[in-house]
């Protein structure tokens, strides 16, 4: 089946992100699609400042609205941000029966009931993921995951430069301005950081958690908006001494009088998983009836954690287009006649780090036996906690860490560790992983 | 448009729980799959233990065959558990053109290639995200929500009972059968727990995930397996001095070799998010080549949160059969026409606890006419921290936790702090949230 045709606005970081994305993972998303999906056509403010990107087969423009009108052109990707000419962009490739992608929170925020009545009337989809939360697929998650919940309320972390900067205030004991100086060097932050410091960026986010929560429309203006600039680091300091942390959430909840949409620093007690989501990274916590708690973590920001979400969006809507409804998505998440038959390893084959725990007799030279044989198979050592020895048995317990070793040979060191008189238990071995 | 009609076989835990949540948010759920779900028949063991769930409206039989021949019902949903009879009761239903709901892990694990195939034959959806990880919608997130990702690893604790019982040992210092029993006791372990702590369950989890993920068939009889039986108090101890948490993953991992597909006992660094995910909840670390490291967490079992993927699994399968495949899913969640107009509060209207930060002069009877303020406006302490004064300027901070108070009361409540001559700063404050 020939290839979905896309037109991709704005080449910039998510924009670059996306064509990387496709074109590295094109073989994994064609099975998982059933179709290809390739970039016909992009647009960028300056075709000049494109660096080292590989735009092979598109035809390049510096008019987005070039973009949109080409005939050829099935889905339109919206990466450039703002609201105009993002909003006409957008509504002008729904006018012309082309389906839309975007990653532009504002724009959903601000105009996107008129934009979702547009594409309503006209048959085509307008899917944006990557409008909150980046790479966190949290509108899939609330809008499909939690559709039998009555969702009662939910918060999250939902702006990567704030909570940065309150993880540094509170790590290192440093001031607001300090910090956001440091942020905007390490390109977290703006040049100019209103939308972040200030809570607008988390506020258009929260508005359209919200109303896919909750069914109710967007409404941008109805959001109390309060951002971190007021935050001392002696406050940060007190909620700590208290058990708390200070955190940026928006926080949506329902209560008999109304919804509340507010968007500011909040404490909230440290033992919470929430409370320990430090720097850029974003996660929501959103509360159903009948699930209860459930909680979504990642990288809310960045060029391919934001396309990660945008080429989801393309998989959904070349699914939708592709696919007869009762199989859009595979049960096996790739199309049948694409599973792979990849080798499943035997367990001497894995690679991890190991715990042993050794029990021994407390006598000279067992340490330097033990880890003899260790070395002799290229076992290499991360730590070594020996305990007291027992004053009436002289046993002690002796934990070794190691680093990652072949299962294979684990095996055989514990064999010959075993095997030492001084050894006098069976070894535990327990397996370590860094998951990082 | 007519409901739905459903087949509901078993009215157990589950099952009575998905007629609970069915009933309950009938309205919500109607509004979002824009059609309403009814179950019509439904299929007990035993038609005299069913307590005071309200059957009103279904057929009832004890012959779970009777429902999938019922020539009305639309949708089988699978709730028996086992591989015998399900298997027969779910290939039936695809053979008489019905789609299937199913929260069985241990039949997709075993059966699943042949149900799929099936399934495919037929043109019958098969929906399963109850499987995995009870109402966290994870099947969701790695087959739709990380599509455009090649998926590296992934790593979950996706069994409940396990994680509970190793939460405890680390709590509380206690040894493995002592915390079994105790969980058996509390209904958190089966009578004949093996399948929990032997690591049964988890692989069959582990085996839907990695197929997913890396789009291979199912093939559980690959997984390694090793459950918490061996792990003592003392590793738990000994990991926690070194830095580490000892939890039961369910880890697949590609390889150059190969995947790997393992369940065991694993120290992972006390850091991690994952690390902190204790008692019988559930989680999963995803990590995308785009996206990085994703987590998902909440309950992995129960009634309800069990309930709450199978029925927006129901959701799902409603809206393919419903509506037309480009406005499958409604862009706000909920259709268009049922969007509500409930208000949104206005901020002096909303209630939260409160952190405030006095700048006082040290002098007798601030306090109490502090505290006096807070009295006379309804407005309880939870917590004071009183920091010692200056020497020379003999100012101090004074921090104040309130308990819930509606945000137009604590206004008034500052303002006339603020109007004491001892509070020589405006009064700072931030919201605080306790969020469960």
């Amino acid at each position: 089946m020939k290839p979905v045709k896309i037109g991709l606005l704005g080449l910039g970081t998510v924009g670059g992100g996306t064509v990387r994305v496709l074109t590295r993972n094109r073989d994994e998303i064609t099975r998982r699609a059933g179709r290809g999906i390739e970039i016909i056509a992009a647009a960028a403010r300056n075709l000049d400042s494109l660096g080292d990107l590989d735009t092979t087969g598109m035809r390049l423009t510096e008019d987005a609205f070039e973009v949109v009108e080409d005939p050829e052109v099935e889905v339109i990707v919206e990466l450039i941000g703002g609201l105009s000419p993002a909003r006409e962009l957008v509504l002008r490739a729904i006018d012309q029966g082309k389906h839309v992608v975007t990653a532009n929170k504002a724009l959903i925020a601000h105009h996107g009931n008129e934009i979702f009545q547009r594409a309503q009337e006209k048959g085509v989809m307008v899917a944006f993921e990557a409008a909150v939360a980046g790479g966190i697929p949290i509108i899939k998650a609330i809008r499909e995951g939690l559709a039998g919940n009555r969702i009662e309320w939910l918060a999250g972390i939902i702006n990567g430069t704030a909570n940065f900067i309150l993880t540094e205030m509170r790590d290192k004991g440093r001031d607001f301005n300090d910090v956001l100086a440091e942020a905007q060097r390490l390109g977290y932050a703006e040049a100019d950081p209103t939308f972040d410091v200030e809570g607008v960026d988390a506020a258009h986010k929260l508005t359209i958690l919200a109303s896919i929560a909750f069914g109710v429309p967007l409404q941008f203006d109805r959001v109390y908006m309060e951002g971190i600039t007021g935050i001392s680091r002696e406050d940060v300091a007190y909620a700590s001494e208290l058990g708390y942390r200070i955190k940026h959430l928006g926080i949506a909840r329902r209560s008999p009088r109304g919804i509340e949409l507010r968007v500011h620093p909040t404490l909230i007690p440290e033992r919470r998983l929430i409370a320990n989501v430090d720097g850029v990274l974003n996660a929501v916590l959103v509360w159903g009836d009948a699930v209860g708690p459930t909680l979504y973590y990642g990288a809310g920001a960045g060029a391919e954690p934001t396309a990660s979400a945008v080429v989801a969006d393309l998989v959904d809507v070349v699914r939708a287009l592709t696919i007869d409804p009762e199989n859009r998505v595979p049960h096996l998440a790739f199309q049948p006649d694409a599973l792979a038959d990849t080798r499943i390893l035997a367990m001497d084959e894995v690679e991890t780090a190991f715990y042993l725990r050794l029990r021994v007799v407390d006598q000279p030279g067992v340490m330097a036996d033990v880890t003899r044989i260790l070395a002799d198979l290229d076992i290499s050592i991360e730590a070594i906690l020996q305990k007291e020895p027992d004053e009436d048995t002289h046993e002690a317990d002796v934990i070794l860490l190691t680093h990652r070793v072949r299962e294979g040979n684990l095996d055989q060191a514990i064999g010959r560790i075993e095997a030492l008189s001084s050894v006098i238990a069976p070894v535990q071995r327990i397996r370590m992983e860094a998951l990082r």
